[in-house]
């Protein structure tokens, strides 16, 4: 093929339409739903049905047909949905997801000659008008129709029944029946497709709809001098379901360090018996794919699992990047972490703040790709281990890009893990990696005390956020003690419970709340006596507890399905 | 280089960030303003300053800086202008559009890891902390900085001054003039481009800001039996000019079919005396780029041109595509028309009306692309002979493909030619056109009549559309004799020309509104005795004229530029 001057051929790049195709000539725009022009997928459930809107429309007075298109992502065929019109240019049409993974969808439209024909014809026809060179050209347009072998003979006994009577011609060809057929398998003229395949993925349901209770398995003992175990936890679990649970989460279980361990309430030094912050993550005991020897073997973490299982309760663990200075990773792999000139390594730090029990791992440089891996690889193990769940800590001061990777790469094999965003930051980036792959994202419900502001926060959370952002409303947790409780007694706790297990598809409260625990670090949002530090051991009879009403807004939940789906 | 398996790299599909230049890690998003995903380029007049606007933040707490890139289209150096932080990750920045050209503009963002420094070790200096190590940390950042040559003495002296003395070390590092040193040849980290460049267009301030004075040539006669001439409308340049107007616009001028001719009043049969309708465009004596004969000839057009031009007025001419069944390129391409079945060719319709005056031109199949190019070839003609404005006529019954390229097409050579767009249809076809090139449109607004319906529709036109839909508020057209004014006698003209002219950047009228002509064909929103299809002749001294009330608004809209941008 040689290429003609560009005097005498209109340039592809600005032609965007190839003579062959005459694709355009159709304008399909504004489809929802999209977020970002569909670079952020949009998130569903399973068993949902999507609803499409598009604009569809072309020059002149020509009849078109709109389908969706969507598919699995795996999948190369596209399955087909007839759109409707609605009014002014708009279409819908909608379509079941009906697997637990990614799904691509589009909007294809055409220009449909035989409909066109049949508007134009019968207007004529009502007219009076002489219709004899119009009813060959409509009978043309059937003899042109390409339907599959099984619909063949339909096509062969119009024509025939066209052919043998000029008389009745017009009536057959203007039935309704025949323009069924035609727009299944009649001429597409100027077929357009939309620009863009739109993403929209299909979570299983406890993304959208679960309720958490989150403890530290070292505080189930009896005994605060003694560590509790996985086994202690195991003992817990009718407790946490009768309350009407269904995920329960810990911070991290993990070896803690000892080099700069914390004492209580964040003490820089920590006492011999201080048993150090759970975030203070790796020793010579082992790293992130560790348990703390303490709260027991592998082989306790798995009879949890399936002891939780069987209480119909899902295990959610922390995810918590960061390291303690005795990390295994610090000897296997300096090239991850940041050295200062004197050859020692940069503690974490916010200026003029120290955090001397952790060291932040570098995402790039010589740590690209084989720390993103390494972490892969550790959600990986505890998926093997039967978590299904990670509640991911500070995801805000890692880079998007790896966060992103980590979740397709997570999902594309199991599509039933999901991830909890811990981010309290500015809106962009709590938003943004709620559109990355976060299936669920803490909020600022906490912070929400008036009537205003909650309404107005809500309906902000159910606008356009509701397409990719499924808030999970804890009350509390062990690093907010909201000033709200600290001072409103147990009438706050009902009130707060209440509106976050009414509010959100997702809530949750952190041990200690249902007693209405709500003592603070003095003028700070903080617990005194802060669980992260120490083993606390708890009444959960003291009187004046809200169990009865936790277990009753969990019931709720459960029997009316109008409260899943937010 | 060999491919590493995927289980050991994360795959770039979905990791979209190359390890080299770690971009994605600065976010960039809601980058405005931007039309439609950046599909559509908005619109602005050359001299303006373009305001950008972005969403743009990186994970922790690194300092950031960011840059707004831009240059016309036809250049492939990007210029640049840093933004500024207003609050909330939000952005700002801004460039001047010096040329009467398409521009592309487009946003990149890094990490700056000297501010980063300078901002933590001031809050450690101020903590009191000891900084010796840091300030080496900083001054590695000066030596790796990498200004060009002229300002390489600049980095010498920084480093030489730090070197020399250990005590003042902190107090150079941290000034303000190292930090705007370093901000411009300091290093970049993760350097990210936001994902679209987006296109402005300068168009000349006519495209934005003019007033349009319509009349039929032929009428420019004192005798209505005679045909009027390019000459007669020499003799009216100064009217139009003294009532303020600086666009003069033709209905077509070109050769007019005689086979089956419309007479007076759209009758279907013309008297031998009836001169047609100007748009059925084409006959033996020539078709788009031939001019009816009684006009004069090309010179005495030329001539108008250029006297138009003397008295500050341009001549913006008719775009009508279709054809009288006499066109001369029915027989020299007739591959570009539709055929009947009997042989004879289809005049245009819509069912179950028929317009015989007029066949419809084929835009795909055989005419592509040998129509397309001689449609662009009639524009261009006029083009030459000095016409830089056209009206397009019903250009929603053509191609949205065929029309973005043609003006994109004229524009590369001719940014200075601009199309105002006739459609009156459904307002996503009205937008789309706008969307694709049209830089000015036909509004709703003759049937804008009551406060509300104004003030709403004002306020859609000063939303989104702004950016890239120009209004161009005719208070009356050849087809549109409003009802409003069919009954509201002076005061009505008063009333619409006075809107038209203070709302709209554009605005115009149709000859006779200025002495409130109105009598319509009984019932219909058309004008008795249509212009269309006959000669008329005007007594614009007529009493009740509102040729001052006019002039004082086209005075008005001259003297305040508050009324030249919208």
């Amino acid at each position: 093929m040689t290429r003609a001057p560009t005097t005498r051929t209109p340039r592809a790049r600005t032609l965007a339409v190839s003579p062959q195709t005459a694709e355009g000539r159709v304008i399909i725009e504004a489809v929802v739903p999209q977020i970002d022009c569909g670079e952020t997928p949009i998130k569903r459930i399973v068993g949902d049905t999507l609803e499409v809107e598009a604009d569809v429309f072309t020059d002149g007075h020509e009849k078109i047909a709109v389908d969706v298109l969507y598919r699995p992502e795996r999948e190369t065929e596209w399955r087909r949905a007839r759109m409707q019109f609605l009014e002014n240019d708009r279409w819908a049409g909608s379509f079941t997801l009906d697997e637990n993974a990614r799904h691509l969808y589009t909007v294809e439209a055409w220009r449909d000659p035989f409909a066109s024909w049949q508007a134009g014809v019968q207007k004529k026809r009502d007219a009076g008008q002489n219709l004899t060179l119009e009813l060959e050209n409509g009978l043309d347009l059937v003899r042109q129709a390409k339907p599959p072998r099984t619909a063949a003979r339909a096509k062969d006994a119009i024509i025939a029944e066209a052919e043998s009577s000029e008389a009745e011609r017009a009536t057959l060809l203007l039935a309704p029946r025949v323009l069924d057929f035609m727009s299944a398998h009649g001429r597409r003229d100027n077929v357009s497709r939309y620009g863009r395949e739109l993403v929209v993925i299909a979570d299983r349901k406890a993304a959208a709809f679960s309720s958490w209770y989150e403890l530290f398995p070292r505080s189930q003992t009896e005994n605060p001098r003694q560590h509790g175990t996985f086994a202690g936890v195991i003992t817990q679990l009718p407790y946490v379901r009768d309350l009407g649970f269904d995920v329960l989460y810990f911070p991290p279980i993990h070896p803690i360090g000892k080099k700069n361990r914390k004492g209580r309430n964040n003490a820089l030094s920590a006492s011999p018996a201080d048993p150090g912050s759970v975030y203070a993550i790796g020793s010579d005991e082992g790293g992130h794919d560790a348990l703390h020897p303490a709260l027991g073997t592998m082989d306790d973490f798995l009879r949890l699992i399936e002891s939780a299982r069987a209480h119909d309760l899902e295990i959610a663990l922390d995810f918590a990047i960061q390291c303690s200075p005795d990390h295994p990773w610090i000897k296997e792999h300096p090239e991850w972490f940041e050295w200062r000139k004197d050859g020692s390594i940069a503690y974490a730090e916010n200026p003029p703040k120290k955090y001397e029990d952790i060291v932040n791992v570098q995402f790039y440089g010589e740590s690209f790709p084989s720390l993103w891996l390494a972490l892969r690889d550790v959600v990986l193990f505890w998926i093997g281990k039967g978590v299904r769940i990670f509640r991911v800590d500070n995801p805000h001061t890692k880079p998007i890009p790896f966060w992103r990777w980590l979740i397709e790469e997570v999902n594309r094999k199991h599509p039933d893990v999901f991830f909890l965003a811990e981010a309290f930051t500015r809106p962009p980036m709590m938003r943004k990696l709620a559109k990355i792959g976060f299936q669920q994202s803490y909020t600022y419900f906490t912070w929400r005390d008036e009537k205003w502001d909650i309404t107005e926060y809500i309906n902000e959370l159910m606008g356009e956020m509701a397409e990719y952002y499924r808030p999970n409303f804890f009350v509390n947790t062990p690093d907010i003690n909201p000033l709200y409780l600290q001072t409103s007694g147990r009438p706050g706790f009902i009130v707060r419970s209440t509106l976050a297990a009414m509010l959100a598809g997702n809530w949750g409260i952190y041990s200690g709340f249902e007693i209405c625990e709500s003592e603070p670090l003095p003028g700070r949002e903080e617990y005194l006596d802060s669980e992260k530090y120490e083993i606390r051991v708890r009444d959960f009879n003291a009187p004046g507890n809200i169990k009865d009403h936790i277990r009753a807004l969990n019931r709720i939940r459960q029997e009316n399905p109008a409260l899943h789906d937010v």
